[in-house]
């Protein structure tokens, strides 16, 4: 059943059904003017901030439905809102959705979607409480809101590096880069054999480009026990977003490539096709890996947590003050400036 | 300047520089990963429920720049998000954009699109706090989350009528419609002479459309003074929009088709026209007016406080049991099926 044939009040009334868990204690969801939030939903009163994200994938942009399906759009939309909520050190918690949905869409596909979005949600205990569906002209946008909360005056903005601080990452960086740059080549190009072993063999790239985990179990382990004095999460690419703290800190950094985490799936690739995977680490964006400061009287008590929590963590850099600017210390120890800006609307060919 | 020669960290600036006001106390806004509510910004600790609620408009759907600049579109926008704080009986706080636009935009049509959000934001304290922005590979969309307050347990909801129950409107139904249907049809079929005279005195009905009005104060007073036990906005048309009220409190209504207010500019339009005015009353959407539903026991105070409060105020209809459905009474007193819905995405031709 397509889309045209549903129309809007049904489609609302099957996602209601579907995917809107009531909690009657907490909120009076889809259905009327608004979402209903109760005083008491945001935990005591008084005691948190609140954090409001939005993010939007456009087909076309965005995303394209010759390399991925509905369940993936959806999946990774909820994993970059979640990822800006475990970049503050914030629980998140309720979510809207904005969709724009061509008619020709079926019912099944914006089951996909939703499923994609509930799968990772559910994860999280963060519910569905509202949002708005219109038609488009064509292309689909996916356009989502999450109200998260954090312990009062503790978010972990990104304005708090201070000079000397330790830069650390989690998990590897430069894999969902090289997973996209590897779903769009694997038709060309390669002979069928070679295609099938590279794609056997980079499996988990393509699996970190279209289901990527949002950090929030780390983002509150750095939050409540005192270990980031900023944070961001890794969503445009290592080069843009260390800049993002580097400008809002108003500080310098440097970082050394040597100690950039990099998978061995990523090495074989990059060799594969003859290009050097530092790139993809410094440019490639959309790893929502968490990129963070900390103060070195914090570093043995990271130590210790590190070990405790089985996390995988590097120490890739350090503060500078602001007029060092941004540096990187390649393999050979040479200083060159930071490469350019990862991704970025409106350019990068838009 | 066009979008795609400036760069989407250039467009942020310059939004933030020209529209963000910042407000330390109570938020931190763009330029993070999430914006930040500090727990104080939403009123002594516990008292208050919170309000959200997401709306977007779309080119070649929802709005289309033959008929309409990049400020009405703006202003709209915002008009039908604040329009569902203001059924609740609620207080519009603070505000997120999520836009997708083309690279052919220009920033002078970005900034004028934002003004004829602030315009309207402003007038109400409503604050910008964050968003995002996206290409598209065409067309626009504007969406707009409201974050919004009201006092514990008290947000007008569809589902609070009851039998007996008188219906209100504020305003005048079916001016937006028409206004519509007049700057569709302005350049066809009509003579220049008979157009510009219809123009001019039509103007009303192209400014309902266009910049419409929501009715924040009134659903103010209506929550304060205890009058309605249902409320919802007019968006989709009266008759769309009394058939949530009547399925979400399950009752029935009858609406006296004579009782319902249409401007003289509408019914010398429709006159002109030769069509119904009644049809643009029913069907019409976009009115943004309030529709609500008050307990016998309150209509004194109600009348009291629209002469004291100067309201433009009509008495429609009454709330039946379910099983008489939902009917009009025409002029000549007989009982009619109520018309079909209003408008709905996916139909409607779309």
């Amino acid at each position: 059943m397509k889309l045209f044939q549903v129309g809007e009040r049904k489609i609302i009334q099957h996602i209601r059904r579907r995917f809107a868990q009531e909690g009657q204690r907490l909120f009076t969801g889809i259905g009327d003017d608004t979402a209903i939030l109760k005083a008491s939903a945001l935990g005591p009163a008084g005691t948190k901030d609140l954090l409001l994200t939005t993010d939007v994938l456009v087909e076309g942009v965005d995303f394209d439905f010759r390399y991925c399906s509905f369940h993936q759009v959806g999946f990774k939309a909820m994993a970059a809102n979640l990822s800006d909520i475990a970049a503050m050190g914030g629980v998140p918690r309720f979510y809207l959705v904005t969709l724009g949905l061509s008619g020709d869409i079926s019912l099944d596909q914006l089951d996909q979607l939703y499923e994609g979005m509930a799968d990772l949600a559910h994860n999280y205990k963060v519910r569905l409480i509202g949002g708005d569906t219109s038609a488009t002209r064509n292309g689909l946008f996916v356009g989502i809101t999450i109200l998260g909360e954090v312990e009062k005056g503790r978010a972990l903005v990104r304005s708090g590096a201070r000079v000397g601080d330790h830069i650390f990452v989690t998990g590897n960086l430069g894999d969902a880069a090289a997973g996209l740059e590897l779903v769009k080549t694997r038709s060309q190009g390669l002979t069928a054999r070679s295609s099938l072993l590279l794609r056997k063999s980079l499996l988990p790239l393509t699996q970190r480009q279209f289901y990527p985990v949002p950090r929030i179990e780390e983002g509150r382990l750095f939050l409540t026990n005192r270990i980031a004095s900023a944070m961001i999460d890794l969503s445009d690419g290592l080069a843009s977003d260390l800049r993002h703290i580097c400008n809002e800190s108003r500080v310098g950094a440097v970082v050394e490539a040597a100690a950039l985490p990099l998978s061995d799936t990523l090495m074989k690739y990059a060799r594969n096709i003859r290009k050097d995977p530092l790139m993809f680490a410094l440019t490639g964006g959309e790893d929502f890996e968490l990129l963070f400061t900390v103060p070195e009287g914090r570093i043995s008590h990271l130590m210790r947590l590190t070990r405790h929590k089985r996390l995988r963590l590097s120490r890739i850099g350090k503060i500078l003050p602001r007029a060092a600017g941004i540096k990187l210390k390649d393999d050979r120890g040479r200083v060159v400036p930071f490469p350019a800006r990862g991704y970025e609307h409106f350019k990068n060919g838009q």
